[in-house]
């Protein structure tokens, strides 16, 4: 089976495409000066433009894992979430805390999609 | 490929079946007022639930992800998940500690398994 | 759809194959007196074993999870990375911090791997 490497840099790549699946990089906001919902919405826009470039799109969710620095914000990046996802195509998702390598990163998720 | 969606609530899905793999959500007791074991054991009976609506069981998992709110419970835990486990048809699987979103829920596990 | 399972202990297999995916569980170092850097050459040393025994290789990673005690050492993991990694063959990748069951563990990495 063929593998096709999304932005492939030298620790990891922004996505990975392999056997109808693509695999998307644990993202971070690019601005991490605004709060966790203002975070979740730059990482769920990213996640938007990776699965375009992979052929696939949120409506084809499958997997979520997040990661959030303190766990009391679990409400808040929620609302960014309701409000992008796609009623009806919500993936099986995971929310635990985790300090993260970026020391202002309130938010991180990786996701996996059906890419066909 | 088609995408079967299994509970699929406003945040995420209890389940999701792709490409002849079940993933499951990142699930919790419904009765946190015992301890890690009896909340595994709540936990394990709900996978044994999805992975049969999903037409698997737990002879066919591939992939566990479980997370303590103290690791020093992991062996309480593994007690719960050697009774229940089919010998011989262990899935891969990590263990870390990581506070949950909900305040009393001690384990929560998100799992993987074939599908047919 | 066939599964392989290889050392399949009584909690955990090494790894699962299926549908073309090779799944490894989350990995320690077996010698936890050496540091960061030390215990992850070890890890990735295993990965390569495993990887092997499944017919695959670090050039069809397509996932990784790392787990690290301290978020800290996210750099001297990185080297031990890098020096592994097959340059434009890097998977999907997260890490975050967190507690490990093993009290000297450092690090910890879940992997998966195209299959063929």
């Amino acid at each position: 089976m063929t593998i096709e490497r999304i932005n492939p840099g030298p620790i990891m790549s922004s996505a990975v495409v392999h056997g109808g699946t693509v695999y998307l990089a644990g993202l971070i906001a690019a601005d991490t000066t605004v709060g966790t919902k203002g975070q979740t919405e730059q990482i769920l826009a990213q996640i938007d433009e990776l699965l375009a470039a992979a052929g696939s799109d949120k409506s084809k969710l499958i997997k979520a894992n997040i990661w959030l620095v303190d766990i009391g914000d679990w409400a808040e990046m929620n609302e960014a979430w309701k409000a992008w996802i796609v009623p009806g195509a919500t993936p099986a998702r995971a929310t635990v805390e985790a300090r993260l390598a970026a020391p202002a990163a309130r938010v991180e998720i990786m996701v996996e999609a059906a890419a066909d």
